[in-house]
């Protein structure tokens, strides 16, 4: 990678195939370029790896070549390469990225919001359950990925997994293989992503006619390896029957399939177990699971697409994504 | 959690047991007080989820409470637990953190640095293998973890694994279990963790009277599944003869044992391996692997001790840390 030093507008102009002037423009938003002409002097940006940091802050007026990222949980790799991949893609853009991880606590999502309002930042990636209620949101050009918001700025898009297809597939797949009493294994919390996996869970029984048990719905306070062996512990114990088992997360799924090992109980032949995200867990894991792939290369693609749309004072192509998401089978169904 | 407009200079002073003059000198630093009584105050603080944004920022002057992470690669469990464990920290003391994910690029690291310097951090938290060689390195208090930089500010401490020990016992390990021609997978790049695991893996063979084979030091330009599955098939496609194989992350062990499963060589039987790290995916994959634990706990609880005493003005209590590692025995040897 060549030194930011070495290279001039003039180095972009050639790379570009087009005037230095134009370059000066469309750093500078200036108008008077096409599309095309954009994209062009981007690329060639991109391509030699530079970030005129002083001129790219010209990219929008006002602000600095900053977004911020809004993530619940890092430990996740769902989350974390979600953040990775648009984090590179918008350093191809050249904006730098502050990640903000909130451990799922309103109060330090608020802060943080608080914080990225007076950086000037251009624009906002943001995984959260919580929404914009106090009014502290920075406004910016935002991306919604994933948990619908509570509140929503005019500058936005929300883009999102086909959550009720990846409930009723993972449902189908259990009753496809003959299970009558399935259970199913949910965040306590209210977030949009859950509901819907719930909802599609819901559609593909009653689809098949079968019986849904409500006494089958077991939830978790904290989305984790631990309160789900405890959770399923617990529900093994008193004495619940079923022999499918749904669980919204894969991390949930792994945490299930240690309780039901521990109390003898045989997967898939007793019990089948479906996980949702498709991290490296349940596929490496001593009984690959069968899950739910969420499309996270798309997810992160239109999302870096829409928000420097946005950025670049363009309205969003669409204001509501929806991402095709596809079952894997494995060895726990 | 109590609302922020609840909480005022005398609530604090109430929970803490001091006056509000007190209170407000700890809040603007302004001395006066111990060392105790400022821990009660900030224990106050932290008790009532109470983060005083205009007057935290008194606590060092002219900065914000704003901490960097520089990490440089959020996908690996390891460096994103050590992140989310001195973010939980830092912000019982009032600070945000924002997270910069380098993937372990130079360009990346400077360009993040140069944001940083401009946004009136407090202090920053690094991992990196660079170092401050650039001179655009923000002025303020640093923790460097793991990796050693190039360059070092005099407001610094470095909070490192003892990464020479874990070399040794992990290889200990394979040699006690009668192995004599003992591989190690490292990282091609001279970062100072992986070197000091590759002098330990010399040490232990030299000092048992064993025999070194230099042909069997194996490296991988990026340190991840895919790169390691490639290189041990390559080993062993070329005719490497060897009866364990130490590596130098739990993420190259994977990969490793993938292709040795692929070539139809049985672990522990025929090949032993040994991983680097402890995180999940060591306990949880298909063979659970042995590996050496890194006291993530310990790191972060002396990272934050030591930034936030740097933060407040006073010097760091030492300017090297070595944290102790472990052995933890699994199904790979």
């Amino acid at each position: 990678m060549k030194k930011n030093g070495s290279i001039s507008i003039k180095t972009i102009s050639e790379m570009a195939g087009v005037s230095t002037a134009t370059v000066s423009r469309v750093l500078n938003d200036a108008g008077g370029f096409s599309l095309e002409t954009r994209e062009k002097v981007q690329k060639a940006i991109s391509e030699a790896g530079f970030v005129p940091n002083i001129m790219a802050r010209g990219l929008r007026k006002n602000s600095l070549p900053l977004v911020g990222i809004i993530v619940p949980d890092i430990i996740n790799e769902y989350f974390s390469k979600l953040v990775l991949q648009v984090q590179i893609a918008l350093a191809r853009c050249g904006y730098s990225v502050f990640i903000c991880n909130t451990d799922e606590s309103l109060h330090q999502e608020q802060t943080y919001l608080t914080s990225l309002k007076t950086m000037m930042i251009s624009g906002l990636v943001c995984i959260s359950g919580y929404g914009n209620a106090n009014g502290n949101w920075p406004n910016v050009p935002t991306v919604y990925i994933d948990r619908h918001p509570t509140g929503r700025l005019a500058l936005s898009t929300i883009i999102e997994s086909d959550n009720l297809s990846g409930g009723y597939h993972a449902t189908e797949e259990v009753l496809r293989r003959g299970c009558t009493r399935i259970a199913v294994l949910v965040d306590s919390r209210n977030l949009s992503t859950c509901i819907a996996r719930k909802e599609g869970y819901k559609k593909a029984i009653l689809d098949a006619g079968a019986t849904l048990h409500e006494d089958l719905i077991f939830s978790v306070k904290k989305v984790d390896f631990q309160n789900a062996y405890n959770v399923i512990t617990v529900a093994i114990q008193s004495g619940k029957k079923f022999d499918a088992l749904f669980c919204t997360t894969d991390w949930l799924a792994m945490g299930a399939l240690a309780a039901l090992k521990h109390a003898g109980i045989n997967v898939p032949d007793q019990v089948k177990v479906v996980g949702y995200d498709d991290i490296s867990i349940a596929e490496h894991a001593a009984l690959p699971i069968t899950t739910i792939h969420q499309d996270v290369d798309e997810m992160s693609r239109l999302a870096v697409d829409e928000l420097v749309r946005m950025m670049n004072g363009e309205p969003c192509l669409r204001d509501h994504w929806i991402v095709p998401v596809s079952l894997v089978r494995r060895s726990t169904t």
